[in-house]
């Protein structure tokens, strides 16, 4: 039996967002329903909004940065009850059995994982729909527990951008003393700094604000580095253990592999498309550095972050705002007019 | 008090090997001085000889794949006694206190390496020469002992071709069950083969060539894969753990990343340049997989290496050649015509 939903919608590349009616399906053995209480906008849900990526489905209700509190439960769940605060991210869905899912890596599912909204669920061949609306369901697996004491608005954006970047910081195994760049200041940017400072390592943003100086240290870099300077660059060559790259337009990744340490790693998270300039193999070879990417993170990972952050006091900087406010939020977006994160209060989605 | 020496040599971009007389260094208290036996033919001797890499010293005796037999050695070699076998590869020096020294990575010394030829020696700012010739001068830490029962000639190749495939199978955790694909059937390629298969791993082999089926099969490729035929591509499409790629001039990496597993590597030995086409984020970032370059190995490594092949009975396939048909082996490198190492018999030095 399906709950009627509420939240706001597109119906094309070039609508607003507007209020929108529909149904959340009824409660499986291992579903899990929140009461929606905030969602992050990730930069990603302007993209599909707007179909940038040429794959969009309309109706839309984006947001996968979800915030909630667990109101009903199906008879098979067995890590939550009503009432607990609880986190969904940008998966709903995978196939479980393939050797990704397998190792707890679900958003590389052989398979396709389903995403949170612009997805379609192949258990019911219905469409999926996020988080900017009143209420969600999704299976027990794919909910993170919120530590408690953990503060609910900021904690919205760890879903997306924190998971973005506690992956990679995971994977290429940073911690104590390790050296760690940023490059990016923004929504995965900020989170990447505190959770890399937290984690023990050493943190240079690298920017081209001098601007930023003052925000990057507040958030926990320990040095901030002109990538426009010449003799700034040179002086950090050879450093880094990893590089977590936020930048989401092509760019010169030469001149950060230069300040990569013998075996670092530069984790691409932000840019998708055909690396221009060229990547030179050279400085790779001389130093056996790699290029990777990094894609979200799994399930148990998301909420090794969330136990993380609730043992550090670790949460986004977050610009919360009204329902009514997202067109407007979008239109900042696009100018990177936000510290860190907009985060809908979803007590306004009804104004 | 230097030792006069007797070699191949030669003095510029466009002469020919040729007889060449020259002084190795008196010992100091940590040398080895070897009698050389064979000596391998790379294909960057070639590259040196004639000036590729715009940074050749003339004149210049190449050859960095040296197995002798110790005839001398300083008060404090621990390691060596008269007559052992012995093999010393691309490097004959580094600082030694570096962090890369440090971790057994010379070849990534941050003061950069000493090769074997075709380098000054910061110690006496005098130029280094290789192997092709009938001694040479080394300290101990730069020389790797060759267990008993290996094949002295085959042996000779695992300095450079061996060592430069061995290295990123063991940086990338390859073992048994890994799967494995090598591009490019050359000197480097047929020894990633051999080591990869004697590890336990899957072994496939990247090829244009249908006609080098059998000979990998024999040297213990498990699987061929046409690269030029697009259902055998797709057949392996998320396949492989890591990819040595040994092809030494620009092609599609895209093509072959398409192949790797979730946190699949590919791994550049032979290309030195910008890639071209340009590299794809894309599916970097929705695999976790990464692009990385690897250079021969550290002297720890080397010896691990030999070891490894003294256990397995692991040899490169080599054909043997008189000294004075050098310039004749070049010719046919610079045609692929060789299976798979030149090898030069020292013994026909003074023909
Ligand atoms: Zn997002
Ligand atoms: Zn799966
Ligand atoms: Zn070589
Ligand atoms: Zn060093």
């Amino acid at each position: 039996m399906t709950t009627k939903a509420f939240g706001y919608a597109t119906h094309s590349a070039t609508s607003k967002l507007a209020p929108f009616h529909f149904e959340r399906r009824g409660l499986r053995p291992d579903d899990v329903m929140l009461e929606i209480l905030y969602c992050g906008v990730c930069h990603s849900d302007l993209h599909q909004a707007r179909d940038n990526w040429k794959n969009s489905i309309y109706p839309m209700v984006p947001g996968h940065e979800i915030i909630g509190r667990v109101v009903r439960f199906g008879e098979d769940v067995t890590r939550f009850n009503m009432g607990d605060f609880a986190g969904v991210g940008c998966m709903v869905h995978s196939c479980l059995t393939c050797d990704a899912c397998e190792a707890d890596l679900e958003q590389y599912c052989r398979c396709g994982a389903t995403f949170t909204y612009n997805a379609i669920d192949p258990r019911d061949g219905q469409p999926t729909y996020g988080g900017y609306s009143d209420t969600i369901v999704v299976s027990e697996r794919f909910v993170v527990k919120v530590p408690k004491g953990l503060d609910l608005k900021g904690a919205a954006p760890l879903l997306c951008a924190g998971i973005t970047t506690w992956s990679p910081l995971r994977h290429w195994k940073i911690g104590k003393g390790g050296k760690v760049a940023v490059t990016g200041l923004g929504g995965l940017g900020h989170m990447a700094i505190k959770l890399a400072k937290a984690l023990g390592a050493e943190v240079s943003l690298f920017t081209r604000s001098p601007g930023k100086a003052e925000d990057a240290r507040r958030l926990g870099a320990d040095a901030i580095i002109l990538s426009t300077d010449a003799s700034q660059m040179e002086a950090v060559k050879g450093k880094f253990d990893l590089i977590i790259d936020t930048v989401p337009y092509a760019h010169d990744l030469n001149r950060y592999v230069a300040t990569l340490a013998t075996s670092g790693a530069l984790a691409l998270v932000g840019y998708l498309g055909p690396l221009d300039p060229a990547l030179d193999t050279i400085p790779l070879i001389f130093g056996r550095k790699s290029i990777g990417g990094s894609l979200i993170g799994g399930m148990a990972e998301t909420q090794e972050l969330f136990d993380f952050c609730g043992e550090h006091g670790i949460v986004s900087d977050v610009e919360i705002i009204r329902m009514s406010e997202i067109n407007e939020a979008y239109e900042r977006l696009l100018k990177s007019d936000v510290k860190y994160r907009f985060v809908i209060d979803m007590a306004t989605l009804r104004e």
